[in-house]
């Protein structure tokens, strides 16, 4: 007998790794039964979020971290996965991903992954969260997970990653400054990128005066919204981690070594603090209930016959019986 | 005995109406009650989605509109329902309320409604066809959904409405020109509002040759992502829907009037083919299911001892159980 794919992929085979990602995405029954031979392998990478808005650049700071962590001097095996939840039926993240090929291609230690919301079954998070399972247990010890934008998809899929980065560039606008401030809370590393730009200065000010909005003199801010209170002047303990503002020039990799020695110290705070551990326990309960609600929506949808759901939307349209009526009566009966 | 919130939403009464909103948007006991109430009353509205990036002056747009609505020859009463996804902590809709304020102050024929992702519990899609559905039982004949964005939240929204505006403005990148690829397969008018800015023309030319991509010569675009194939050079019969493009500049009305008269075009349209009955029928079942879902989960959650619950997270995090083995484990049993 031969391999199973999931032995395959422990063994470093990038063919079947590839085929398995399409797998998982489609949610097919063999990729199912692989995410749960994989599972008790994964739980070692760290996985590292950028979000932000159009135009800031993400694409090619991705790129050039994922550089510095290949030429280290102990090089670090990177996935990237890079998930375009605007692109509900066409793969926009196909270009970004032909341009990251140039820099990248032929280096086995890195793998590019593009994800939109088209093909997904199950809602993005969902499959994007399967998929950065599978690179887990393949032994790639960074992934990056890049969304384009800073709607709730792009909040949920940074929820995913033990650490989160907002990127920012000068002169995009107050409106699309306006928006960065329900994410900046998600965010434990700023970075203004295109620092070589007009207005990186104004640009820092602002999201300085912006974090201090979100996190006063007398409150530091520890973790996806969770605040612990710490009387002013009095020093923030070590379980406390205060989001570093940095400056980054994707384009020539200004700052990006910086970026990294960052990631690294807050990897640090999240095992001394034992944050770690509590994001990942509300990222595996967040897949755990999504799996779940799929399943009971599946099992008495299959309960149900057609021609019993048909009348009851029937109903529905001659405004005879509301919606709340019609799972009612679905459900008593 | 008084009225039911119902019935004095039924009989005019803003502050009943305000007050509703909210419990709706809470989910609250009384919220479902009174929607049920409501249900009979609804699907006589004309729900209009409008959707696009920021800087494309949606809200000022949708101010106009409203104020044309309201001076017409045979006034409409209008609801503005303004979504903004992208505020999952803090209300951005806010401000855009604040303008808008100024000039629809005091009339009693225009309702004003600001969403964020905060605070809906449930989906903000599903919230916001609540609160949609309180407005349309309430006597208002034309509701007015904004969202600020282009991601599949909004898109998701913008299923609510029977016709679909596609918002750009001249000069705001290639970036975000590539984001509305997708979301073109959702317009049914498309806008070029700040059509007084240099490069109007240049943004209309480029919309229409990606029309061209979606809707090549012989194929015609009727309906989210439904196509019907044409002949070249035949014409299009009656049960065709083109999506035109028009030019507005919303801060002096100019083109609202043009546009305001190609909704009602569209509007006729969907009546004509029958397509109005369909959307709505879609919308219904989306709503169905969503709160099926809501409930099955609720019910099976409320079966399962906390301990239990505990216990099977526990095991994930030790990697002992796949969050699929979990499920089909506290499924089983």
């Amino acid at each position: 007998m031969g391999k199973s794919p999931a032995e395959s992929i422990l063994s470093g085979d990038r063919k079947i790794l590839a085929r398995l990602l399409t797998q998982v995405e489609n949610r097919s029954f063999e990729g199912l039964a692989a995410l749960d031979e994989l599972f008790p392998h994964t739980g070692k990478a760290h996985l590292i979020g950028l979000t932000g808005a159009p135009g800031t650049g993400k694409s090619s700071l991705v790129n050039q971290m994922a550089l510095q962590y290949r030429s280290a001097a102990n090089p670090k095996r990177v996935a990237i996965v890079a998930v375009d939840p605007s692109s509900p039926f066409t793969g926009g993240a196909v270009l970004g991903d032909r341009v990251r090929m140039r820099d990248l291609a032929g280096d086995p230690g890195v793998f590019i992954r593009s994800m939109a919301s088209r093909g997904s079954l199950g809602g993005l998070a969902q499959t994007t969260a399967a998929v950065v399972q599978v690179f887990d247990a393949a032994g790639f010890d960074v992934i990056l997970i890049e969304t384009i934008g800073a709607g709730q998809t792009e909040v949920d899929i940074a929820r995913l990653a033990h650490t989160t980065l907002v990127v920012e560039a000068p002169g995009l606008g107050d409106e699309i400054q306006a928006i960065k401030a329900g994410i900046l809370e998600i965010a434990d590393i700023l970075v203004v990128n295109k620092a070589d730009l007009p207005g990186a200065e104004n640009t820092e000010r602002a999201l300085k005066g912006m974090l201090g909005l979100a996190h006063p003199v007398e409150k530091v801010f520890r973790h996806h919204g969770e605040t612990m209170v710490v009387p002013a002047g009095e020093p923030a303990n070590a379980a406390l981690w205060v989001p570093p503002i940095l400056r980054t020039i994707a384009t020539d990799g200004t700052g990006v070594g910086e970026l990294i020695e960052a990631i690294e110290q807050h990897a640090q705070h999240l095992r001394r603090s034992g944050d770690w551990g509590r994001r990942e326990r509300a990222r595996l309960e967040a897949e755990f209930e999504a799996l779940l609600t799929e399943t009971l929506v599946s099992k008495f949808r299959s309960n149900i016959p057609d021609i019993r759901y048909d009348e009851v939307v029937e109903r529905m349209v001659q405004r005879t019986l509301s919606p709340w009526e019609a799972v009612k009566e679905l459900l008593g009966g």
